[in-house]
């Protein structure tokens, strides 16, 4: 299988790391042979129709920060649609930054792929999120697979999981902890009496928080994910717009306190439903599920013969994120094969 | 697809109860057409080539007690082997009641089935637990499905989640709380400061815990998952009596205080890996996923990639356990249509 990988930052290297390290794996148990023929940064590419070497990608993005410098292969310049045009290729694999504007230039990459009759895989929640449908109706109408297990909770695969799992199962509702930084907040300042923003300052010194964390803190991000579950496992046709949205950043360790005393936690809750479409801070009993700490993720999908059904797992990491990215591509693959 | 239950009790009624709630569902769905075309219990059997009636079938074992009273197709003393020997069939659902010396009737029942070519679907932990893989050997031998998530918490999807959602991963260990019962008297005694005599028998006025709970308590049922989970998860060759085992039964309150204290829960925890294969009472922190209460279950898996990876799912109840035998039929279903 011809891989193309748009992006090159945590997720793709963890892409790259993922696929050398599971080669045996993934050709034992699978017959799968993932080549990787083509890497895009802001730079430019690296193109080898036989396969470039993921180690030598990974040494040369790491220590020369650019992959067009690739030796040999490198193609400084040469942009990402130029690459989908002229490479022969069989699976996109889009990590670029996601934005949630326009969810370019994401967007643009996945539509052309489709287009052209590849399978996609993307951890890149902006283009699912502002335009879940035309992009399902691009992949039905050109007979590919468009997958995304990455974009909700890195390792928490919870799509995946309704989708195949839960195979007898109809699925109701959705409802989880789906932002690892706001639960890393809200657990800290739950166990050591610590204000919001002191607790804030602390993540982003640890690099748990981003420099700017509006997106994460304020509910958008987890507003992203409820959009795509809903789409996804409800088949509610919502958008970004939809969500009524509230983050964490006015939650004090007063508020937190008196819930701790009647053995409850705060936590910021989304949830997907026909009835409700909603990012906000609620009260948790200890001893749910949804008690868990630290930058954990969790969603329960309510069923309607399983009663609800819960995965718990980490939310981000480059690794992590890139299980996910593996796991679709191991689907697409017995597709095809 | 023609299916045969042998054993109405509360899981085969939970069966036939989800067969007919969702005809329609798998029809549009999969494609899907479940027929029971024979159903067994202590009495003899119902016989319908065309197809019995679930809501038939469910009022004439709650009415009157015995399968072999079905308006004109029952057969009363025909036993189970007679009807998988005369009956024409697809797939044999296997739900008798566990025994954990020698796994018989179902041991039998699975042998016979498969060697006649069928696939198997079943809830009976005896078998698997006492030799899995002579029954593994005889599925692959005849080529035929054997599946058997619901012998692991009912409604926790443990076994199609590590071979279907988590296909890119390796699974080095498992750690779970795999015994609802016992996990609903550690919850409450850890609540209430009760003693672990006075829970039990406020369990077994609930319904919860039976009135001989030898099994549960003494970590006996959930040694038998860790046996299954360890064989079809991990690949490891191993029975029964390979696993250590240590029961809730000695735990005080006192103990469970003294915990509490340093923010700590008792919960009875199995865990399999190349290493260690046990059943025994462990301390987990608050804010874990195994800090869950009631008669939940929970499994963690150990992955190479996606670190640690959790479900929490209601452990036992009709219906729930029903769902996790409609997942593993839908998917035979798909392998064979």
């Amino acid at each position: 299988m011809k891989i193309v990988i748009l992006g090159f930052g945590a997720v793709g290297q963890g892409v790259a790391r993922v696929i050398s390290m599971k080669k045996d794996y993934l050709r034992s148990k699978y017959g799968l042979k993932p080549q990787i023929v083509a890497v895009c940064d802001h730079s430019g590419a690296a193109i080898k129709e036989e396969g470039l070497d993921e180690k030598l990608l990974l040494e040369t993005k790491t220590e020369k920060g650019k992959i067009s410098l690739y030796p040999s292969y490198g193609a400084p310049g040469v942009d990402s649609l130029q690459v989908l045009e002229d490479v022969e290729y069989d699976c996109l694999v889009e990590v670029t930054p996601t934005d949630i504007d326009d969810g370019e230039p994401a967007r643009s990459h996945i539509l052309k792929a489709m287009e052209d009759g590849k399978d996609v895989v993307t951890s890149n929640k902006g283009p699912l999120a502002l335009s879940f449908q035309e992009l399902g109706d691009c992949a039905g109408k050109n007979g590919v697979e468009l997958k995304f297990e990455a974009c909700v909770g890195g390792a928490m695969p919870i799509i995946n999981f309704a989708h195949e799992t839960l195979a007898g199962c109809n699925i109701e509702s959705i409802y989880g902890i789906l932002n690892g930084t706001t639960n890393y907040i809200l657990s800290r300042m739950a166990n050591e009496g610590s204000s919001y923003e002191q607790t804030l300052q602390e993540a982003q010194e640890m690099g748990i928080a981003e420099t700017n964390p509006y997106q994460d803190v304020e509910g958008i991000d987890a507003a992203c994910k409820i959009v795509i579950m809903a789409n996804s496992i409800l088949n509610l046709p919502v958008t970004l717009k939809d969500v009524d949205v509230e983050g964490i950043s006015r939650i004090t360790s007063e508020s937190i306190a008196l819930a701790k005393k009647e053995g409850m936690l705060i936590k910021l809750i989304g949830e997907a439903s026909p009835d409700a479409l909603e990012v906000s801070p609620r009260l948790v009993r200890q001893g749910s599920p949804f008690a868990v700490e630290g930058t954990l993720n969790v969603a329960t999908l309510k069923t309607d013969l399983a009663d609800d059904v819960t995965v718990v797992g980490k939310g981000a990491g480059s690794v992590e994120t890139a299980s996910a990215i593996l796991s679709d591509i191991v689907s697409i693959w017995k597709i095809r094969k």
